[in-house]
């Protein structure tokens, strides 16, 4: 059953198993360097559905099927499904999973989401809660344009600090036993905000959040971030990943060259234009679940500190005038 | 720790005990039938805010910290949150809660939040992984009518079967022995979609959910409507809670006088002109506070199942011709 590790770490001595996983995403990141690793990529972004709030539904029941598929179980052998996004009332995630038949249990850590709903799963099938547990989570460049900025028809200018939302999504089956990468502990993260106000540079606003849990992960575990093969944060892009480095150093905290980002990750900056970096919950998810645990798989990497960051605020928050508050949880992933 | 049930019930053999609990409200909350239980009535709608987005933080703030206060522990003992709301990226509670400096586990489960976020709770303590966990959600009319609806300067018509968002606030302070009623058990619900599409029937829509959980709560438990003093639902209002049982007559459950919905009991339904009844996440989580867990303290109700439901739906999805789901968690509370 899960112990606490002091502060806000919870560690998992049943060490609950990554039993399947899936990524899928759109053209844009299927162009990217992690395309060929993408278990599909969808040309159409509407996925033959009406309405991309439709598309990014599909996004998630295909990322989800696919994980459950791989461990070889059927759908209704899940107990519990953690998946949120970042529609408005998580439309994705329940109208994506509504013909599951499996219990939902709605999550809210915006980009942050991936990190959050594997390390409920985990924490559930370590305790005993459930055998079996699906974490899912999605974003949609074209649904969260129109959502959180402006119609695409306007056709803004983006600034060099804006990053752009990943079509993608990711999933992943947590279990006990058998084979695959295990989740070792958590560290749930505090809100953080230091008065950021430009929802164009998001990197900015979550990398404090990112810089205070995973300075208290490493504080309550007694690691340094040499213990890990790779440290690696949300979707700060480049200018907040670089920010999180200074923040972290300030504490006495050098993140080496172990250290980067899924936003830095999912898309080549230069040559797809997107400014600073990735973004969005499936970022993250699909960083993790077409590149991540891939390699860990392969023993490339055998302990890595998988920790998403999210930007908690809505266009109604911030045209109040609001700052942008972060989030960041923090999960250590193993291959023994 | 936990210990899965049957089906999809966890039992928790510690029975994590609710240490400290409170309700807020508005005017119209307070001149109900519960106003006079309420830990605070605000007449100003307002709270002193500048918007109605900020008065909803502050209520979920004055709930928490109230409830917090009872158990004469300090905020910052507190190990982990759980909060969710109705709001766009439930922008309540993050910046409501954003200056407690406590781990927030975002939820999102519509009006059903009060019995995810305490079920959430119960279970982090049961399993050890914390030793002290927030559960709070709030709803406020005038948020919830210019997002989901008008803005309240359209002067729209009501319709027989609509109900009203409650402008309240409850939350539980969760943690292990001590005084007070406790949470023995917990069956989180599926999502249930009959087709229902009026937004102005939300009662109609939750209750095949609320029929679903219950049910299968009695089912895994192996009880009857009958080893509950009381059976209530969240906010189903007239037309809801009658649909609900008929729903469970015809699975052969007969819900008999000892069963009721929050929706119901929150407002004067003839004198206050709120139509089928209340509803909203603070709607459940105010009479929870204010009521349900004041008789049980005093040993009127020993065994009470809380089963809060909530809509999944937004008004994307709803102008896009989508149906409305449905869920319902069910929370067994006792009083030994």
């Amino acid at each position: 059953m899960p112990e606490r590790l002091g502060g806000y770490t919870v560690g998992f001595p049943n060490r609950p198993t990554i039993l399947g996983y899936a990524a899928v995403g759109g053209k844009k990141e299927g162009e990217g360097p992690l395309g060929k690793y993408f278990d599909a990529v969808f040309e159409d972004t509407h996925l033959g559905q009406d309405t991309w709030e439709q598309a990014e539904s599909a996004l998630q029941r295909e990322a989800l099927t696919r994980a459950v598929e791989k461990t070889g179980l059927a759908k209704n052998q899940l107990q519990v499904l953690f998946a949120g996004d970042l529609l408005n009332q998580n439309i994705a995630s329940t109208f994506g999973l509504r013909e599951m038949e499996v219990p939902l249990i709605g999550q809210f850590g915006a980009c942050s989401t991936m990190g959050q709903t594997l390390a409920l799963a985990a924490l559930f099938v370590d305790s005993g809660a459930a055998d079996l547990c699906g974490a899912v989570t999605s974003s949609h460049f074209c649904t969260a344009e129109r959502q959180f900025r402006f119609p695409l028809e306007y056709g803004g200018q983006r600034t060099p600090t804006s990053q752009w939302t990943a079509t993608a999504s990711g999933a992943c089956v947590v279990g006990r036993g058998g084979h695959g990468v295990r989740v070792d502990s958590v560290c749930f993260g505090r809100v953080c905000d230091l008065g950021v106000t430009d929802m164009n540079n998001m990197g900015a606003a979550m990398a404090p959040a990112a810089a205070d849990t995973i300075s208290r992960y490493l504080q309550d575990t007694e690691t340094t971030p040499k213990d890990y093969d790779l440290v690696v944060t949300g979707d700060l892009g480049q200018v907040g990943s670089d920010l999180c480095r200074e923040l972290l150093e300030e504490k006495g905290i050098t993140l080496g060259g172990n250290y980067t980002d899924c936003g830095l990750l999912l898309f080549d900056r230069q040559r797809q234009d997107v400014h600073a970096g990735g973004s969005g919950c499936g970022c993250s998810a699909a960083v993790l679940c077409a590149h991540l645990l891939p390699l860990m798989e392969k023993e490339m990497f055998k302990r890595v500190l998988f920790c998403p960051t999210g930007a908690l605020m809505s266009p109604t928050s911030s045209q109040q005038g609001e700052s942008i508050p972060g989030i960041c949880h923090a999960v250590c992933l193993v291959r023994e």
